[in-house]
């Protein structure tokens, strides 16, 4: 029933840019995708010294042919949206500013130190790939489990912080500061290093006691790892679980509503109401 | 039908200190959990020397504010409690007086090493946190799964302790004391590293029959962090499904039968039969 | 009613070598698979020097025998297929010739270096052990819970890789090349490293800061290590469940036997035989 | 109806020995148990040369004490038992021998060097506190769950070794001698590292695309570790199932109802009622 209506290029360009259920639209993102991807390439190869000495050239036309793109997107988002200051202080639009300002400011001072730094702030263009992770999908279900999973998971990480902050301090003491244990701060990511067994070993216990004590540190994280992998499972699984009750077919109860008594979920094959009595109609 | 009563200041105290069922009592709990977190961090910022010299005595009267605090917080707690032995006897009277009394020995003796060993004692203040935690709630289910699969986990770590030993040994004999392992118990502290798949890498095998033991070891370790994940997952699983099943509300479907046509499984609340329309006799 | 036929030598080489429902077949198989592992065995151990310089003769010998059996093996699965062409340019044709010719071409050039390059290929016969791996059978739910996280975890997975991007990115701006975070590519290593749990401990972070975000990275990684785990603990558990019940199938039916018809497992309280209705004698 | 015999001093002993149903046979386990961790203690200390250098006097003694406390275990145990070669010969009739002649072998030979490899021996009598894992009951599911899930995970070893055979040898390609990849074996070895997510350090690629590569094998090895961790999942959740469905017991029977007694939850294959013998009526 929904008439035709001529679209002004104003909402066109609304539709390729910020939809994704037109050809045009869904080429934008691809062709979005791969410029972010080549980006962050770019600011990751141009951190590289001797790539950098080599390809400085090359890196820093790509850099500008980059921004100016981005800058053209910056500037059709706004013009095609309704509300363009309630994009603008948006978070995807700061960050989408943020993605192209560093370009234009290391023109004016040109500092090398400087740019360092606003090179971080390009790193934020990918949170626009995060957002196109929506279209992968198939990941419903499991966000549903971490969420429900939230709040055990927390008290589980605090738990553990508490954890690594007393058997740090006790490491601390035993080991002391000529085994590398300089102070408590240093023994607790120590100990957290060990306890979520990454180990990487630029600090180890020296005295059997504090091989002792860490042996227990590992022994416990290696068993409480268990925790968060079980609370996932438990959660992903009931998640899971009324996909496969609809495939069994008995749970679900109909969406048919009685018309004596309005009342709601008889069972599939009812024939009356179950509160009324009144016999349902199917369609 | 509770008569409401006129409660001394004893009381009044006892309920803002001990529980948390009042905005009083709500907020004395935050402001205690905020004062010793805060106390933590001194100790920590206190043990990094470069800080320790910079902030000596902010650090110093920030740590004499906070005992002060802890002092006043515990003979509040004497007095507002009935059976004050009972209190100063128990775990938490001993860590909350542990908390307090090193200040004021450093006060007498003042002695830099005597107050390293000192410190130790009041990271137990945190212990208070963890009394805090039960507010968190949210982790029943997780308590109850964790319980039930202690004795499992148990039989579990045991067994790791014993293959860690025995494996411990091979690799003394194998690798020998010019590559490290230069006691039994060393050995066996490297095997719980590696096992646990933390790997710190101060000791590594260097001979090629000690590596291929060592590639047996980490398979090993890696194969078995899936045995106290599968324990708790599973009992997770079960500790969570009664749960679960009452919230879905209609999965369950009563054992009343029809007098009528004998049609079974109706709703709970159901007064007629869904499959004739007969009215349903109750017990 | 299969009419039994004269099989041509072609016929019944195709049956030895390309199935394993004969004996012939099966001893060809498993012959093959001990060739295969000798032959990786010899590559193994001409790359370890010492091994080399005292073995040469024995290990050029042993490879030229695996060799020369390759040879006659490739050259009989071309003669016994109907399509030879179809299975030289297959992934295993090529294979099956990657596998022997290196040690012909050496024959020719006789290269040091270039052996070294021409060994790899020669692993590539492993594969066909890979191929064998379908006799272990075993897996089937296996491989199908596999195939059906697959999408998940795949969004898992690339959710990891920018996570390490993101935090690698801020290691580097924290720590600096003078700590080893040369460049973002190698921070961004240094983060991958961190979140598997693994902790090369190559690199590590040295100031305060980056070993705070460290601590953060490493939790972080501890956490999320729950997700493929969950994703295929639930997708295993509904792969598993059909065939889990049908095996049950007569759970909870007792051992009793029809004095009638000998009809079994009828229901615990069953009085009648659910077969011929005879009444049940217990004991 | 048994009748009560007069046991003489043999079956005593035996029940004293071999069974843990009686209070003597009780205290006699637990007193074995200590004496073999104490003896286990022993073998440690004695291997750290700065204690033995100290203490090697009461180490001595204590050693000769547990060894003559063995010796007669031994004897008690030929004596009481009915068939004393099926004893000597069985696995822990050797384990009991080899627990005890090493100190006297010492005696004769009192070489240094071939101690330590006899040492070895002596730790196969920590099997014997494995025997009283029994007691501790509380796992047989797990280990049917074990039993269950063997068969994958060897499967799933199996394909963890060939992935780390190719992986290993393109590392020793990429990386090449001078960063550590000296040879295969050991590259293989480097991957098993990284695999399993010990990573020791010891060896670390340097290059950058030795750096993308172990990368991508970090993330294969955090991957995989979901798989034998789901399986016992599975497995465990699968063996824990049984008495959960017990508990609810409607499980696969069908919905009809007896014309007759309207007795509901019949076999899916019933033809008569079960508890009053009339025939069924099927749809």
């Amino acid at each position: 029933m929904s008439i035709p209506q001529k679209k002004n290029w104003k909402t066109k360009l609304h539709e390729i840019i910020y939809e994704a259920d037109t050809p045009a639209g869904r080429l934008f993102d691809l062709v979005l995708m791969v410029t972010i991807i080549t980006s962050i390439l770019l600011v990751m190869l141009e951190s590289v010294k001797s790539i950098d000495a080599k390809f400085h050239n090359i890196l820093n036309v790509s850099e500008w042919m980059i921004t100016i793109l981005f800058t053209f997107e910056y500037i059709a988002r706004i013009i095609s949206v309704k509300k363009p200051f309630q994009y603008i202080f948006s978070f995807y639009g700061i960050v989408d500013l943020l993605s192209t300002i560093p370009k234009y400011i290391s023109l004016i001072f040109g500092g090398v130190h400087a740019l360092a730094a606003l090179r971080a702030l390009r790193l934020l263009r990918i949170f626009r790939i995060l957002k196109l992770a929506r279209y992968l999908g198939a990941s419903n279900n499991l966000v549903r489990a971490l969420k429900a999973s939230r709040a055990k998971i927390s008290v589980f990480l605090f738990t553990v912080v508490i954890v690594a902050i007393i058997l740090g301090t006790i490491m601390y003491l035993v080991e002391g500061e000529e085994n590398g244990f300089t102070n408590i701060p240093k023994s607790v990511y120590w100990c957290i290093v060990t306890l979520t067994t990454v180990g990487f070993g630029d600090i180890a216990p020296q005295t059997p006691l504090g091989q002792f004590i860490a042996s227990l540190v590992m022994i416990l994280g290696y068993g409480i790892i268990a925790v968060p992998t079980g609370i996932v499972s438990a959660e992903y699984t009931a998640q899971n679980k009324p996909k496969q009750e609809l495939e069994k077919g008995e749970l679900h109860l109909n969406t048919q509503s009685c018309p004596s008594c309005s009342a709601e979920k008889h069972k599939d094959n009812a024939e009356f109401c179950y509160n009324c009595g009144h016999k349902l109609q199917h369609a």
